[in-house]
């Protein structure tokens, strides 16, 4: 199966290095928002990439891309790879692209073969996977896998008041010649690659890992309310400081919420403070809480303890957390992971299994079709930031690794989960 | 000498609530950002008003706003009276416009007199005074006494990146016909009406403050250095995260310097956090620091124990602590305190000495001529919010007793302080 190459590794690396360009920040990053002009170019990019093989484009309403390579059975549930092409304000060149340039080499390596596919093979690019212009993230395989409404997407807005339904019409305006089909397919099975984002695979000298699932995320949104007031005349004791109260409840919440133990994890990202002047007492702050756990119990104590402390800090103010996420740990499809063991073995690269820490698509997709996840090294284990770096030879072989897997399943009568 | 009324309460009142519709919010305040398309359509109105009273105009390298009535003799030095047309961004509708307004209607009223003033009479707005789009505030008065450099003042740069002098000069840009004249000059004495901005007067059913001085002000901005990381991979233990060292000094500093003694007044009112995106670890948390007392002693020593708190509770992360303003407690003059006890008795209004909790840019002015502050009351000793209120009948009240000052200063041959 190894004697030919499966994939044009040259090809994958000097596409995604184009398509870094598109949105690329002075320090070397990507800033790429959802819905954004930039992923509208990044779209065009794409879409003319996977024309030249013969895939076809198309959309649905919650703005996912796909590029089909058309099987022999159009009928059958076809088989769906990707990841998402939006990133962090300052983020790298290989989050969530890595893994749709990947897909997409391994389809058109499959097209250019003799032998059509048994079915469909489909690559995908969700919406909204990083959730940094629209709140909360994978709204694209939330709303494809039916866990979340159209019309709730529709309504998020981001920081300048434009909503996602606002911004998904001006991307499908933008391009009005990819066809829209219904949202949500059945699908035979779903692979992601993407980067580690974290320091195991390098620490273990590992080019390939075998992802058995995602650890447990929970996110809330809080909202402290006070009374403003002048800095120089308002007496402290009269004073209903949002900020004052904020200050206890995010040192609290760091002291004790994330020293839990050594797998928690517990970010508070974003802070607004209302009405940001420097002589004015702040009469509302709200802010981000992200907390992630492998162990469901755990993860849920956390989340009930988060409420009791943000109102235990509270007075003289009021507060509100109001839980966005909530997303349980997961384990990924058996078969797949073997397949990929399997892959990784027969071309040489050594591989490991692990969990996932960081939250991806596929545990959306995973509830509705056999899943699995292929993970790569990235350089120190940092991601969602300018310098995030994978190393070709890496992206090369993950990239064959879900060649290999995608044409066995591709060529299989039936793919059982 | 009050036989006559010294002022149109009527004409006052209507053309401040005229001014108020510049920049009005819905909730019924005013949002006027320093140099901003709000400010020049104030100079404009306020100009068009001074100009019906044979007053002209003209300004300043620092974007002060001068309004002269001619007097006998120009080669003395002039009387300066006003305050400032900017706000914060969710002001109200007499904090520094009262001062201004109160100040024109004075002069504009002794305009109307048949003799002539000894010296020259200026209203003045300041710019910047509050220091909420260009930090810190008080620019123009500062720049007019010479205690700030005008370079450094164009370079400050608000949240837009927008610097002071690019503002400044398209402000001079849309008034052409407005002449320029040099920064400073000597004046004879400032006067300068403001609403109380506290609850003091209001509280004792008193009409007129005779401010004795300001209190003491030091503010800072504070910059915590972190890394940026993964919200769902980074370990705790391997994170320098930003805004949990941010946590830490914030709540230290409300809990210690917030309970110094019951004159303290310690404020954090922004707050900015980089790269401000819910799964990512803060790489960066800036913040400004609001501290006042009236005594130097205290102010100074907690000055000190606030860089003290916020490197105890830096690391893992890196923290700077730039001081920006520093202003000791002052006093007025003794001589312009005693003429505005004296208009207020003759006048029949209840007057009470006190010192401002807020900063003015007659502390500057006091520098550098004989100065003083009339105070009127506020509703609730609300300022800085948009339901700030004066009553009609203590803006008239105030005005009054500072066109009898201004008056007696206006016609006297010399002017001691």
């Amino acid at each position: 199966m190894t004697s030919q190459p499966l994939i044009n590794a040259d090809r994958l690396w000097s596409r995604l290095m184009a398509l870094a360009e598109i949105g690329a920040t002075p320090a070397g990053g990507v800033n790429r928002q959802a819905l954004s002009d930039g992923e509208i170019a990044a779209w065009r990019r794409v879409i003319g990439w996977a024309g030249e093989a013969g895939l076809t484009p198309s959309t649905d309403a919650a703005g996912n891309l796909f590029l089909t390579l058309a099987g022999r059975d159009r009928g059958v549930p076809p088989l769906l790879l990707g990841s998402h092409l939006d990133s962090q304000p300052t983020g790298g060149k290989f989050d969530g692209a890595a893994g749709v340039m990947a897909a997409l080499e391994a389809v058109v390596s499959l097209a250019g073969q003799d032998e059509k596919p048994a079915r469909d093979v489909i690559v995908v690019a969700w919406m909204n996977e990083e959730g940094s212009r629209f709140a909360p993230g994978m709204m694209g395989s939330e709303a494809f896998t039916g866990e979340h409404d159209m019309d709730a997407i529709r309504a998020a807005r981001d920081a300048d008041g434009v909503s996602v339904g606002e911004a998904l019409d001006r991307v499908h305006q933008a391009l009005p010649d990819v066809p829209h089909r219904p949202l949500g397919f059945t699908t035979s099975a779903y692979l992601e690659l993407h980067i580690e984002q974290g320091p195991l695979l390098e620490a273990a000298a590992c080019t390939i890992g075998i992802v058995t699932g995602i650890q447990g995320k929970k996110t809330f949104q809080v909202v402290v309310e006070g009374s403003e007031g002048h800095a120089g005349t308002l007496a402290q004791s009269e004073r209903r400081d949002a900020l004052a109260a904020f200050a206890r409840m995010a040192s609290a919440l760091h002291a004790e919420i994330g020293t839990i133990d050594t797998d928690i994890k517990f970010t508070i990202g974003r802070v607004a403070v209302v009405p940001y002047a420097p002589s004015v007492v702040p009469s509302r702050v709200s802010f981000s809480i992200d907390l992630r756990h492998p162990d469901n119990a755990v993860l849920d104590a956390a989340g009930v303890r988060i409420a009791t402390l943000c109102k235990a800090n509270a007075s003289p103010c009021a507060v509100t957390v109001t839980p966005l996420v909530d997303a349980p740990s997961n384990a990924f499809d058996a078969r797949l992971r073997a397949d990929i063991g399997k892959a990784a073995r027969e071309q040489g690269h050594s591989a490991m299994t692990m969990l996932s820490a960081a939250g991806h698509d596929a545990r959306h997709l995973a509830k509705v079709c056999p899943a699995a996840m292929i993970f790569i090294p990235c350089r120190d284990g940092a991601s969602h930031v300018e310098h995030e770096w994978a190393e070709p030879d890496h992206v090369a072989a993950g990239a064959s690794v879900l060649a290999q897997v995608l044409r066995e399943l591709a060529f299989a009568p039936a793919i059982e989960g």
